[in-house]
């Protein structure tokens, strides 16, 4: 735990912090009701990245093989993304494809191959160990836990996990726990985790166990934010059009993680604002088949979405309503 | 179509026009998780009644048959409800019963025995003519089209409907959209009816057919409201004991209509009030068997529900965001 969660702006002389990602870099082939792509950049870094770069500098830490277009990752150097932490190994990239029902909810894996992501032992170059703001991507528990031993004092780490770590290694990932400020994680993710089908009940499990913070993502449904004894809802955006669901997730985590490192504190007032810039840049990672859509993104058109946001959550109400 | 909606509020001089509502009075046998009941007073009617009669004047018209216990509908009259239009036919009372899973979304019907409702034909008294809210609960479309040719004026007319109409008698529903102002069913149904996966666009489809407001009802997810080109969202309450979800929906149309007949006009601010106030009946009717938890209910613990809602959903933000 990082321990210096709350407690405000710091001096305001310094540089914003580093953001820091560690996570899949992948070539993904993926196939929606509205076409198919192939061997697209992907993977959770690349998601996180390119949603966190719009808000601060990116510092991504992951593995490719010697295969991969490193050219189509400019986008991420070109907003200031530092891809030194980015390794090159002998080999395979990691390659995923899968396939998107008509109703874009549900997804079948048709082949995961991982290539050198298999042996992925993540260094954290020095430039990148006073990180303030961190994101463990999903990836295996102990390979999470490695990379907080190389950071110095982060402000806020967050974390992201899944179904098979959560089966496969559950002492490791509950060790972590009490390690980090915040776990970001979805539903079906957080009730299995807790083994308590109650949303409410199956945060607040987590909550107990170490996250001063937990967010809750519900795909179309939007994300919840757990955080002591309050509850933050924001409804998923209403797309009339979902090209791509790939990545939502954790273009969701970038724009949140991104956009408490500009505010620079961690207040309730901050972390609700900053989970409603995770949701935004969540919907418009669907806009299109991989990350194109949040390349061309312009932090204007992100905030016009969060106001859009407000407006189709606002409303108004005073105490008492008495007979 | 009323044709009076959205025209502000009347002379100021006139008591709150009635609310009436057409659909079940029912005997439920639920078993949940939590237990069983047998033969709890249910049905569209009694929970939006019930609902309803915290706000003001019900008008109820439904049928029953010679077995209803009609003590136990007691605590309408008690609120001022009107049951004048419940006829008694010899015969059997409209029995229903089933079954919720573990995780109280998936719900199986064991058994249904219309009785007497299978020839219900709703005869409005003539004291209930002059409705100005009207709801129009789960029934026969043709008989809903038989309802609106007994009422006068009414302010607004809300409409429920399920799969089975949609699937059987689909012209005689999309007619009777033309005559109405609100439709308000759940998302399954607004997908099955527009015939579109899109939950945006399917409620576009359906305000193309007539109704001004479209409310779709999303379970544990909660409602949208749908409004010329403006959505609204409220989240689902962050229950930790739901012990039984039968009548929520009714109970949210009558929280919905309740608090629009009480705020006396059907102003943007006021529908989204009003949805909230639907979600906050919604929720209670949950926390109990039958409508047992709306029984006891003041409108002060409904509206501290509702600033529940309102500090679970707001947010700061300011346009623009510049980079």
């Amino acid at each position: 735990m990082s321990g210096r969660d709350e407690r405000g702006e710091r001096g305001g002389v310094e540089a914003p912090g580093g953001i820091l990602v560690v996570g899949s870099v992948a070539l993904d082939t993926v196939e929606t009701p509205f076409g198919k792509a192939e061997e697209v950049v992907g993977g959770s870094a690349v998601y996180f990245g390119s949603a966190a770069s719009l808000f601060g500098h990116v510092q991504l830490v992951g593995v490719v093989g010697d295969d991969y277009p490193l050219d189509r990752l400019d986008f991420l150097r070109a907003r200031g993304a530092d891809l030194e932490g980015l390794e090159v190994a002998g080999g395979r990239s990691f390659r995923w494809s899968g396939v998107y029902d008509y109703d874009l909810n549900a997804r079948r894996t048709l082949s995961t191959e991982l290539g050198v992501f298999a042996d992925f032992q993540p260094t954290v170059p020095d430039t990148f160990r006073s990180a303030e703001w961190v994101f463990l991507g999903n990836i295996d528990p102990a390979l999470q836990h490695g990379i907080l031993d190389q950071i110095d004092a982060p402000r806020l780490v967050a974390c992201d996990t899944m179904n098979y770590w959560i089966e496969r290694d559950r002492d490791t990932l509950l060790a972590l726990l009490q390690r980090i400020d915040m776990l970001v994680i979805n539903d079906s993710e957080a009730r299995e985790l807790s083994e308590d089908h109650n949303l409410a009940r199956a945060a607040r499990w987590i909550l107990d166990r170490g996250p001063r913070h937990v967010v809750i993502k519900k795909g179309e449904h939007g994300a919840v934010l757990f955080h002591e004894d309050r509850v933050f809802f924001v409804p998923g955006f209403p797309l009339e059009e979902v090209f791509d669901p790939t990545g939502a997730g954790d273009s969701f985590a970038g724009g949140m993680l991104g956009q408490l490192a500009r505010a620079g504190r961690v207040t309730e007032r901050e972390l609700r604002r900053a989970v409603v810039f995770g949701c935004a840049l969540g919907s418009f990672a669907c806009e299109a088949f991989g990350p194109d859509r949040l390349r061309d993104l312009s932090l204007h058109e992100v905030g016009s979405r969060v106001q859009g946001f407000l407006e189709m959550t606002r409303f108004e109400h005073q105490m008492p309503v008495g007979p």
